[in-house]
């Protein structure tokens, strides 16, 4: 994998491209894959799934959240059962259609999500009230054969996640989970040190076949906004569809209440194009796989006992807690150096042979390239700065949303706050029609939503149309 | 998933009906997907495959295996860059020819398994010795459109592994890397307390592209025999198709050679198949997603005190770092017992009032329903156990093994020890024709290989043509 390592744009003069620089030369993903949006995740990439996979877990298994596995494919009768759905994905679903060189006698359609799968395996499964909430997750790869295929990791055919399926007695309770996902999702956001907008998005953008949608919308550095988890009520749409139903304590027979909610591996590219600078990904440490690197700097004749005290204070970090890396591969410090801050390590380790002698090691924030002394006993100091490197990161995301959001009473004033990108916050009154119109008018900044678990008081008319406006909405341009 | 929990063969009646009621009432694994062949794999089987994940990762990642994903689908033309490894699987190949729609340009199968689709990309990163050895691996799903679909888990057309795949700059190198992974499997294979059968294979039944096949053939209770995990020396064969070349020291190109090794989930089927009993499966304690499940047996009038015990005994064995599980569903105690039973879980305790009393609670052992009293404070107790039932199994699989394997010197022998089921020693002149007759004759005993990592003397002439031998091979039915 020798390659050079420069990142040749700033995010200044080309977003686009030192992000695909960013992503291919610091080992996150490969997109010259043989098959155009089925990109290879490469081992930094992945490691940094792994990290998400390993938190998640821990949450939902809290929960009761069973994981299981479910089929790659779903004759597409199944998909056919419920319109709505069928509708949302008709366009971007792949179709198996010969199996050992013959022609099958049905269509399979590779699954762009499980709804229609899980909910048929559901109606066998759930007899009694007894078995709510019934609460499973499956971690697989999913396909959406997109036309625009712009971004890895961002926009590609195949991605990895996690979806998450409830099933429950009533209305509230399915309720009471979304908010449930909803807090796990602001959990793994904080690891992420990012600020998300949480939107309830209008009902052009509801999931398909889902009474409504609450998405984690991320600002990235180049003003446009990626969505990050989704949870969605679904309502009983499914549960009429493939006839779930439950006997409850009466004997009386319902249909059930249901959810899913997923995070794919589009949270890497949203993690690098979040906090990242020009020499490349930034990583918070709560979640990258290496939260130190150690650099021995080796001199002729001091190789060994430089090796040593490097390995030592590896060592001592390790047992404190510290994911670490001693970097003792047969390639220049410099290079080393550009590598990991190109991957995005928090902190990296220095030790050459003053230090040694001085008992120290030199600790380099990835943030901001400040150097601290650490005296070569103290592990403890190096929790320290990623502790606070963790919370930097979280305040900066903080604020980088807050001065994002602009207000707009009417298009002229949305236009303008539109060249500065972020949020746009602005009036509507509903009508599809006017969202269609803003979307047209303002050069592609759409209705991302309506804000999640608070109620904001309309304060102009409708920017569109100018009628009274029923909600407040936040606009912006996405991937 | 209320469902009546009975296993209503024994495995002496009818061991193929035994086994589907074990895995569908215990939780393992659903069959009634509407593809056929594509099963759900359940909660409490996927725990298990959880399981080996973690084992198996910590294993991989200790030998500098990096873990990656690559794509599900492979373009035709790749699959045929390496002619014997595209025969090997053509006729189980899925094929995607449709996408939105509109007919593809180009079919894709999906993976069988990924040697094409990752040689592919090796081929661009793999420049210099520097890059060598390169060993990645992934956790993925793949299909094979196997036209037999017997039994879940152990022959289904998709199932999840491990694939591992790693570059060589030397023939020792790899043929190292074999012995690694075979080293890596028999950890895996000693947590599941399972003896395996290490065999070389036939050429006939070698892995389609590989020199030489090392298996973990595993004997189960019917005699029949199942292949666990595979490790591949692929020689030269795909480097040569996919032009993997790397400059050595002396700046020469040079093809390298390549090792693949798998492990699936059918390994969770020959588990089973292998130490279950009439009442369910039997898992072993280091395997197990719970290796203690505390069940309150609660009295009128003492429920809260029983309860509130039982809990202090749970958590009294997390902290020494046993996998426990409080079973306080609201079903009666007998239908716990038995569900636990059904699914395996090493040692049940059971703490009713008279144990409170006695500050005492009752350890269940799952292989022989042994009962032993323990402290109420004693969670070593629970530990020992544990141990003493892990090394038990083994013991027993050691046996088991060794009572199974019968010596033929000639066709009449062996039929009579093919009888028995089981392995069958005997002698092989190495000729196509006599391994072909063999399996004819016998009724579909087949030639498995010859013993890994040890010659052994032939002990009398060819089974079959009477010429003299020049392998002692391990004959089975296998699944």
């Amino acid at each position: 994998m020798s390659e050079d390592l420069g990142v040749t744009k700033k995010r200044s003069e080309d977003f686009g491209q030192w992000y695909l620089e960013v992503v291919r030369k610091g080992n996150f993903i490969d997109q010259r894959s043989p098959i155009k949006g089925f990109d290879v995740i490469l081992p930094w990439g992945y490691s940094i799934w792994e990290q998400i996979q390993e938190k998640f877990n821990k949450l939902i298994k809290k929960e009761g959240v069973q994981n299981c596995y479910f089929p790659l494919l779903i004759p597409e009768r199944l998909l056919k059962k419920e319109e709505e759905h069928m509708k949302g994905f008709k366009s971007e679903t792949m179709m198996v259609t010969e199996a050992g060189g013959e022609k099958l006698d049905e269509k399979y359609a590779i699954r762009p999500t499980s709804e229609t799968i899980m909910y048929y395996m559901f109606s066998l499964w759930i007899r009694s009230y007894k078995d709510l909430p019934f609460k499973v997750n499956q971690w697989c790869n999913v396909v959406r054969y997109d036309t625009k295929v712009t971004k890895p990791f961002i926009r590609g055919r195949e991605f990895l996640w996690s979806e998450g399926h409830t099933a429950h007695a009533t209305k509230e309770d399915a309720d009471k989970f979304v908010e449930k996902a909803v807090e796990m999702y602001s959990e793994i956001y904080k690891a992420l040190a990012i600020e998300p907008l949480l939107l309830v998005r209008p009902k052009s953008d509801t999931f398909a076949g889902a009474d409504y949608s609450v998405v984690f919308d991320t600002l990235l550095q180049d003003g446009k906004v990626a969505q990050g988890p989704g949870t969605h009520m679904l309502g009983q749409h499914f549960s009429k569809a493939f006839n779930i139903q439950y006997l409850d304590g009466k004997g009386k027979k319902n249909h059930v209440w249901q959810t899913s909610w997923g995070i794919t591996t589009r949270q890497i590219g949203i993690l690098i194009m979040h906090h990242g600078d020009d020499n490349g990904a930034i990583l918070p440490p709560e979640m990258s796989p290496v939260q130190a690197v150690v650099v021995p700097i080796l001199f002729k004749g001091k190789e060994q006992i430089v090796a040593e005290k490097a390995r030592e204070f590896c060592d001592r970090l390790e047992k404190s807690g510290i994911r670490t890396y001693l970097d003792d591969r047969d390639y220049s410090a410099g290079f080393k150096f550009n590598e990991w801050e190109l991957r995005g390590v928090p902190v990296r380790i220095e030790i050459g042979p003053k230090d040694v002698e001085n008992k120290e090691v030199v600790a380099v924030k990835r943030t901001n390239g400040e150097k601290v002394k650490i005296k070569a006993d103290n592990a403890g100091a190096v929790k320290n700065i990623l502790n606070d490197v963790q919370e930097e990161m979280m305040k900066k995301s903080r604020k980088m949303l807050a001065d994002s959001i602009h207000d707009a009473k009417d298009m002229s004033e949305l236009k303008n706050a539109a060249r500065k990108g972020g949020f746009i916050r602005t009036n509507w009154c509903g009508a599809e029609k006017c969202e269609k119109n803003l979307k047209a008018d303002s050069g592609g900044f759409e209705i991302r939503g309506t804000l999640y678990g608070k109620g904001e008081k309309v304060f102009a008319d409708c920017v569109q149309c100018g009628k009274p406006a029923k909600h407040v909405v936040y606009v912006a341009k996405a991937y």
